[in-house]
């Protein structure tokens, strides 16, 4: 079985939607990428930081998910990073209300000896600087290194963010953000950019319009399942990453074949996170009913053209 | 072969977009939907009504393509149906600058007996009360009739175009359409309620994020080829209205999987017509050309998930 190693926040969330609010529940980055990657037969290894007001049983929670935590520090005397968001309208339009860094200000990574066998390395956004250090310290090299990142970091650590981007063979940002990065409207010529600038393949994310996966000679989209109700959209690109990394690390093949099946075994995962508040329908989803929507992906989208 | 009647406007459009701006040259939905079918062997058939002062190397242009004209009537005193618009910034966004009815203005759409024998019947974008003179005055009863129309007739002729709803088997919007008509966000839900008004099928259109194809029981999603440069957006979604009914009238065959093909070949003609100023591209697809588009799209949304 692959050993998957995923960087990311471990955190609080308080989320409002139209459909309601929630108090402090669990979130961040790294909770939606590794619980997003345990429904795949892979050794998942979460390296994360949280503070003493963290709840014993949320850390049971990722545990009972198979999910290694002993990548994860625990400052007693320190508090979790705390977000919290309210959506408007349809949810294309979020505001931010808090954001408390926290543990994060000065979070530097450690890395467990028992994680250095790993096979695939999985970047969830957070500052370039920490996500370089990871790869720095992970002293085996991984066979595929996914890099989520966000429109914050082009603003305030451009240079430190462009330089950890031609370090790994995969970057997944959104249409917004590939359009930022690379200065240009179209995402064809976008992502022609930004190959250029290191990885071999880029993921755009266009939320309920799908996803697109680029490398330099191929280009592949895989449909959002149009859903009745979104409650929450917080963490589906995070369950979107973990769910594109967990599949390649299942099937531990990186053509691009693989890559394409990785897109739709994350739209699908993606199409659970927002079904409920949080991480509440992760936590919910079995093999048959995984198994269910990717049958819906493939009833939505194959033809046979003649 | 089986014969398609098309009705719609044969206009004059001036259009300006980031990249340049057009004289008066050949537009009109009738035109764009004309011309995308005539990729088939369907014997195309349009009605439609245009002045004195159209020229007559437009209609030769049409006959060259091998579309019978007999129902173009030609008002010799009055004026061709003329549409100016903008398209500003990424081409999201247009203005109407002119919309001079003319000949359209009291248009009552006169059938050829050559065209009774109607196998497929395309009701291109005009008011819902011409489109159901249309619908009336062809006697024996098409294999299948799709209705395009817009949002300004939802806000202008509200009840006649429910009551031409009522009457076809396809209709097709775009998103925000979908949503005025039926007052939900969500085009899942919108599809459930417009299929309530009558039609077996609809096709919500999402320009450069693709098109849903809803039945009853059935969700189907083609892509948008994502392109580097889109010059101008006029006629996209006629020429996909062409292409989705020419495809289906040349199989002559209306089951589901008949319509996803039929909406891949309409989706990649679409893209063909936005890479020029008006019809230009249009006019210059060859067979070979169409197979490799075709092509292009099956390699963009093939999987076959293990």
């Amino acid at each position: 079985m692959s050993n998957l190693v995923v960087v990311g926040s471990v955190a609080f969330d308080a989320i409002e939607t139209p459909f309601g609010k929630t108090d402090k529940i669990i979130g961040g980055a790294g909770t939606y990428i590794a619980l997003s990657a345990s429904n795949f037969n892979v050794n998942t290894k979460l390296i994360s930081v949280v503070g003493g007001d963290f709840p014993e049983e949320y850390l049971v929670l990722l545990k009972s998910k198979n999910i290694n935590i002993d990548g994860i520090q625990v400052l007693a005397d320190k508090k979790t990073f705390f977000w919290s968001g309210k959506y408007h309208d349809n949810m294309n339009k979020r505001d931010t209300l808090i954001t408390e860094l926290n543990v994060l200000a000065d979070f530097d990574p450690i890395i467990p000896d028992s994680y250095q066998d790993c096979d695939y390395l999985m970047l969830g956004n957070l500052s370039p600087e920490v996500q370089q250090l990871v790869l720095e310290r992970i002293t085996n090299k991984p066979k595929l290194i996914v890099l989520d990142t966000m429109n914050f970091w082009m603003n305030i650590s451009h240079e430190a963010l462009l330089k950890v981007i031609s370090m790994v063979d995969v970057l997944t940002v959104n249409d917004e953000e590939a359009r930022q990065l690379s200065g240009e409207y179209s995402l064809v010529t976008a992502a022609k950019r930004i190959l250029k600038m290191g990885p071999k393949y880029l993921i755009i994310k266009k939320g309920e319009h799908g996803a697109l996966l680029f490398s330099n000679t191929e280009m592949f989209y895989a449909p959002a399942l149009p859903m009745a109700q979104v409650y929450d959209p917080t963490g589906a690109g995070d369950t979107f990453a973990g769910g594109f990394i967990g599949y390649i690390a299942e099937k531990d093949n990186t053509d691009f074949n693989t890559l394409k099946n990785a897109m739709i075994a994350a739209s699908a995962l993606a199409s659970f996170c927002v079904e409920k508040f949080g991480t509440e329908q992760l936590n919910r989803i079995t093999p048959k009913l995984f198994e269910s929507r990717i049958q819906q992906f493939i009833n939505l989208s194959t033809f046979n053209y003649l």
